[in-house]
């Protein structure tokens, strides 16, 4: 895998200098913006212009099967990820109304279900297998499938660059997912799945503690597995892996990401990990109600834009998030200095 | 003031409980888009209808001065108030590149400056005096003027409504306006200075004590003003009183309201002292970085959709909020249910 040791692109400290003397001329209180300001800035340095841009959006929605499910450990049956594959693509889930409301580029893909619904318009066939290994018995994954995942990760990102991405959001769908984020998360941070299993799509007290023990059966059987790499091979799903092979990807190009929840975050966490100049890249669209989510964010030292107990995944968050990165270039772009407006400073 | 009693709409439970069964329906895990799908159901019994819309935003800047501005209270001098007027109407201002943006309409009302710019196209002139009086010495106002200000925010209102408005949103601008809106919490909430003033427009440690110091007279002078109509009239700014009216014009008329930050915040706690079920139509943007904002939001049950550290006012926080108002009416419309979606549930 040549290409995820290629060097990140780096974002323009002069641009960023130029953003932050700008803002401060423009009429209002210095720094009464809050994070608007800082995200105005942030975007100058990274898409290296002095008037940021949010127009062009585009979203990766990434779906896979996980052979953890066998254990239990969800509230909605397996079926329901070949399911979702025809409503991301019919228009009907929420990030299908999102990405449509915002304008912004839906792309689907799977990499693989048991329920397999076949060719479905709209949905880019990238099948590693139809579901990752139980990951209590065995690796999830081997190294080829791990490395096919990575690379669809990476062609998303192409496309998104051919299609003139501003922004790229990666999204997650897949039953049993948090479970395979929460034993990843726990591998990367050395955490117990105690400080970190959450209800996922809705398990109770015992569910969680189940799952709880699931992930301790699992972490018992992979701590020889050292290096974000062989932790993804064996704890991650394909949609986590092609998540972090896509962060891993956009910052290379210097595309800016806006990550989603828990899971998104972990797999951003194992870019992180794979090269640590993937953070630059990265802005967090909001804290999710998932509870892993508050101890992952911290160790990526983020701060998410919104707090809205979202807890569905499937890049919703980060979609939520996006009018404000478009408000926050706007504002930068768009008000007067004291001097155009005549109006007193401070 | 006849109009100020006549009795608040009342929001439809009916409507409410059907779009919550509407959201259990729909492709996600049940509770999963958090605040979203409580603002959906929020927002059906208010329009009282089970497709609720937020495309026709309004949004009324009220501006002002304040007498109080001679105690030295603020860090810019008093001709900003009438120099933002002209800023307001010519695109150059936070909240007018946000209602641009947003598609809103935007109407700057000046309900006196004491640098008065003269007629401005794009501002409704409804002089009600040069400032309010020095309230460290005298009522802030006299009953007359009390009266024309919250008429003022009721025309505001009937405009709206007039323009087929599915929200209203309240701003303000003026000069000190931050030491009225602290003095007039303390006397609504039974608080002292200092465990309300904050920076404002920029103070330091110093400056916020004078401020206190200033609102400790204040308080002093005016401790027998009891209730909230004579709070106002002795505490108020023009605005401010302008935002209580609107905010009780909009809950009679049954039009939803988005509260900006904390000195629209203790306007609607006002209004809120003159009808209780003026609240039933309030909902609250974001968490304003002014340290009085969390303890007036408190006193309202109020949990505010964004903490973005914003202090600027104008309504720009509150129209910052606004797309999520409208995603999430998108989402309560637009996604699939489980059965027309041939998706498995739970």
């Amino acid at each position: 895998m040549s290409w995820l040791t290629r060097p990140c692109a780096r974002p323009d400290r002069d641009l960023a200098a130029a953003a932050r003397a700008r803002q401060a001329q423009l009429t209002k209180p210095p720094g009464s913006l809050g994070a608007l300001e800082t995200l105005a800035v942030q975007l100058a340095a990274l898409q290296r212009t002095p008037r940021p841009s949010m127009e062009r959006v585009w979203i990766s929605v990434f779906a896979a099967d996980h052979g953890v499910a066998a254990e239990n450990v969800s509230a909605f049956p397996q079926a329901v990820t070949g399911e979702m594959l025809r409503n991301f693509a019919g228009g009907g889930a929420a990030v299908s109304v999102l990405a449509a409301s915002l304008g912004a580029t839906l792309e689907v893909v799977s990499l693989g279900t048991v329920n397999d619904p076949g060719e479905i318009t709209g949905v880019r066939r990238a099948i590693v297998a139809p579901a990752t290994a139980n990951f209590c018995e065995q690796a999830a994954m081997d190294t080829a499938q791990r490395e096919q995942a990575l690379t669809i990760g990476m062609d998303s990102v192409r496309a998104a660059l051919v299609g003139g991405a501003q922004l790229f959001i990666g999204g997650e769908m897949g039953i049993a997912n948090t479970t395979a984020a929460t034993a990843l998360a726990c591998a990367l941070l050395g955490e117990s799945p105690q400080a970190l299993a959450g209800a996922g799509t809705g398990l109770d007290a015992a569910g969680i503690a189940h799952k709880c023990a699931v992930i301790e059966r699992a972490l018992a059987r992979h701590e020889a597995a050292r290096g974000p790499l062989e932790q993804l091979r064996c704890l991650g799903g394909f949609e986590i892996v092609a998540l972090a092979g896509a962060f891993v990807a956009a910052a290379q190009a210097g595309l800016p990401v806006l990550v989603d929840g828990f899971i998104t975050t972990v797999a951003a966490l194992a870019a992180v990990r794979i090269q640590p100049e993937v953070r630059d890249w990265l802005l967090f669209g909001h804290r999710s109600h998932e509870r892993g989510h508050a101890r992952v964010l911290d160790a990526l030292s983020a701060r998410p834009l919104l707090d809205l107990e979202l807890r569905l995944g499937e890049a919703s968050g980060a979609a939520c998030a996006v009018p404000l990165l478009r408000l926050a270039c706007e504002l930068h772009n768009g008000m007067a200095t004291f001097a155009q407006a005549g109006v007193s400073q401070a």
